[in-house]
């Protein structure tokens, strides 16, 4: 049977139709009042998506720019820095803090967990000289989301800053950043943006920018005080990816007349359904706190991983995620976030049931497809 | 709930991706060598996907154009046309025969039902002098499939030919014009072709060709003689759609790798799924010689159909067709052709119960997920 493509990984992620569309207009210069009207338009609505009322810097890179960024700019070598390491991209702050000499404290949580607050408080309590902690809004290798409110409940009383990497969920999965006390949030344009990779984001609060006036890190292009002068003058210091932009500021519309909540919540029930559809197919799902914008379904005993995930491409034309490292065949990941919606979570569960049953894994797809019906229908 | 937009009625249809970016290239002359080997290569693979030896004239118009090209170019104004009319396309063929003077029979055959070739070989004894008769692949506004092939057996026969608007399907559902002694097929290149609206086409059999030359009707744009003379020069009589050319190439290439009866096949199994899932759902189909491209559902006794049809649109998105004329609000109808996967139908069916969920017509959309599903794995 042919299958039209479908990007159901947590990342890229389907473009906007009107992103793609408004990326291919022709080139303007990035110098001109036409462009710093973009700009201006941009960092106002930045605000809205991150839910905050500090500014968002933007830079042309990934998002593991923006991390090194975070990093850079709020660190110290005398200092130590408190990673939560619950998946690859926990791993990835440590990485990025060891690379600048930063003295580094880690919270090891098992693959699949959230880390509890109560850890992060009693290494806080004993090392109050700690600069931040780094974790993650949604841990794209196990789809768990941390508890990013009660962590900064924790660090707002403290000297201590909170850092998020929001890189794979932004924009889907819940982030009140000022409600909930985050100094830093990271972010890339390519998950619940819906647009290509190529920029990425990091808000900064009050106590983070006074607090980036003390790093001894060397930083030029990823300076926060420089995107920071700059966004004064409704731009940024160097050339920035010009037709991302323009596609950036469609999503960026598109978003702001949806509504931060709506989205939110929209997020919130494709997860539930897409969670109660693997369930009712007797399947389990790996993450103990799962994330609204992607579902890490267990891979049953006896059943190849790596082929199920190669069936959802081959077959199916799905493009989906398996596990990496030590779970590697053991989950697959299935998004379900930005410019993806309801029936693009019921090919993908219709595609889970179809594989596996070629595999020789008999699963009863009807019972999954009512399941996640029945939560849209409730919404 | 955000739903993407799904175009899933009877055409236009998706566009392949592959055209769409095509299209946007830069405009060529077309009098030049480089769009003669374009002009060549489209008219080779035509006749591939016409399942032909004939020649396949290329039109700048709509379906109709060349419907109407049928007509001007075949028939005479004191010699009788037989147009078989059950539905909204067959009555076209008798309204274009009318327009131009051409005395017209007719066998009405209720909508829903095909036509029975006994009546045509009854009516042809007859009347011998008939011109031709005017039929429909897919009768669209009924999802109705006529018996083109026993139809062939009977005009093959006789003086008579046997003209086949296959607009609304052609490229999807069996057409062996050939093999089936079919002298003209008309095509329009936005259903299976899987192109926007612009071009249209019409295969010419060595029959028809000859029985042009005695036809006493006016025609310029729309000449066969003129169109086909230019095939010979890999061109086209006047400036045709330059850009819609560029995708049909496109789609043609693809068409021609997959190859016709992989094609044919395809559309079966997705026609098949979809009654399946529909019955399955408690719900009948209109259609008593069902085509394999799109399905017409009943519309249940207590529901308004016209809001069935509203609600794909407003709740989830998706563009179907419903009933027209006196059928209008019994039915709704529901693509699966050309650049439509099955998925593409899921999302129809799940959208078609819960439409009539919430129209207060319970339906157990998981069983009618299933059927659609087993039978996609039967495949």
């Amino acid at each position: 049977m042919f299958y039209k493509k479908r990007l159901l990984a947590p990342g890229p992620t389907p473009v906007l139709e009107e992103a793609l569309l408004i990326s291919a207009k022709p080139m303007i210069h990035h110098r001109t009042e036409e462009f710093n009207a973009v700009m201006k338009d941009v960092f106002d609505k930045l605000k809205t998506v991150f839910v905050t009322k500090n500014p968002v810097l933007l830079f042309t890179s990934s998002g593991t720019g923006a991390m090194e960024a975070a990093v850079a700019n709020l660190c110290r070598t005398d200092r130590p820095a408190l990673v939560v390491r619950a998946g690859k991209f926990g791993e990835r702050w440590g990485d990025i803090t060891k690379a600048y000499g930063v003295p580094t404290d880690v919270i090891d949580v098992p693959w699949g967990q959230a880390v509890d607050p109560a850890d992060v408080a009693k290494h806080l309590k004993q090392k109050p000289e700690t600069t931040a902690v780094f974790t993650t809004l949604s841990e794209t290798s196990t789809c768990v989301a941390h508890p990013i409110k009660e962590l900064g409940e924790i660090t707002s009383k403290t000297d201590t800053l909170l850092v998020v990497d929001g890189i794979s969920g932004l924009g889907g999965q819940e982030c009140r950043t000022d409600a909930w006390n985050v100094d830093v949030v990271v972010a890339g344009s390519q998950k619940a943006l819906m647009i290509p990779p190529g920029l990425a984001f990091a808000s900064v609060s009050e106590k983070a920018l006074k607090k980036s006036k003390e790093s001894n890190l060397p930083k030029f292009y990823l300076s926060f005080d420089k995107h920071h002068k700059n966004i004064a003058k409704d731009t940024t210091p160097y050339t920035p990816a010009v037709s991302l932009i323009f596609a950036l500021q469609t999503a960026l519309d598109r978003m702001v007349a949806e509504g931060m909540d709506a989205i939110f919540n929209r997020h919130k029930i494709l997860g539930e359904a897409m969670r109660a559809g693997v369930k009712a197919m007797g399947l389990t799902v790996f993450s103990r706190r799962p994330v609204d914008v992607a579902t890490a379904v267990d891979v049953p005993a006896g059943v190849d991983g790596g082929k199920l995930k190669k069936l959802f491409d081959t077959e199916y034309g799905i493009t989906v995620a398996g596990g990496q490292d030590h779970i590697k065949g053991k989950i697959v990941r299935i998004a379900h976030m930005g410019y993806m919606d309801f029936f693009d979570s019921l090919a993908a569960l219709a595609a889970l049931g179809m594989g596996l049953n070629k595999l020789g894994h008999r699963v009863d797809i009807g019972a999954g497809a009512a399941a996640a019906i029945k939560r849209i229908e409730a919404a």
